[in-house]
């Protein structure tokens, strides 16, 4: 029988992360976006506090994925969460149940922790995931849209000129 | 000069907040998905590891609404970002640069900790934030729909039958 594991990343996979962040970014086609360094990710994700999690996932001797998230507040059920920020299986070990033992990871320690809920972010044109993500009971938030403030419009607001 | 003040709520301030999330939650015509509790609060964000921060905005002498936000990570940048899970002003406080305020000290404090983003969501019918919202530059995330795993189905997909 196949066997996934999951384990939490260290610092010495840094190198290996970032790489599957690339190709999240480049499956999503969103690689312009990514600015990531090896320096970065250790220094805000291994430093003295962490800003989220690693888990990898490995198919036999092979890291075949990762899933990174962090905790989120819900102030109507006054209770944590958590939020998963990404979720990825390479390429060629698709179809393994590897992206389902990630979220199932990471739905277990939401239970241990206490927390209501699970969230994370689809792109619309990404039809296999919404379809795999729906499979599982997860419910699409179509009433609400993100809004994101970055760059000059941040600094703009917080020191006006 | 009408002078706005932010301050970090405390835990005194739990059973104001309480207030205000409800009404937050009947504006949004989602009271009945609020089971929050002032003894709830008070262990999730007033305990030994707070959930999340919360400010209020003082106009003259009366809290006039409130600010809740935690931290998150975007991989593509390898940085921290701030959520901003509420923000709320109350019906006859609107109007006067309350929200602006409470909107821009979350700015300010996402530059000092070094943060590359502010994000939220919004209520696609809720069309005076979504124009205040745009007016500061920030940019809806159109192209993504939030998914979330809650309840029975939650709990299936960690501990299966």
């Amino acid at each position: 029988m196949r066997t996934i594991r999951i384990t939490p990343a260290t610092e010495q996979d840094v190198p290996l992360i970032l790489d599957l962040i690339r190709g999240l970014a480049e499956y999503e086609n969103l690689a312009d976006q990514m600015t990531a360094t090896e320096e970065k990710l250790r220094a805000t994700l291994f430093g003295a506090r962490p800003a989220a999690e690693v888990v990898l996932a490995h198919d036999e001797s092979e890291c075949a994925g990762y899933a990174l998230f962090f905790p989120t507040y819900s102030t109507f059920l006054a209770q944590p969460g958590i939020y998963l920020e990404d979720i990825y299986v390479k390429p060629h070990s698709r179809g393994k149940g590897i992206g389902f033992a990630l979220l199932r990871h990471v739905a277990k320690l939401a239970m241990e922790r206490d927390c209501g809920r699970v969230e994370w972010a689809v792109l619309n044109w990404n039809e296999p995931s919404i379809a795999f993500y729906k499979g599982l009971g997860a419910v699409p938030l179509d009433d609400w849209t993100a809004y994101r403030l970055t760059g000059e419009a941040l600094e703009n607001l917080a020191h006006p000129r």
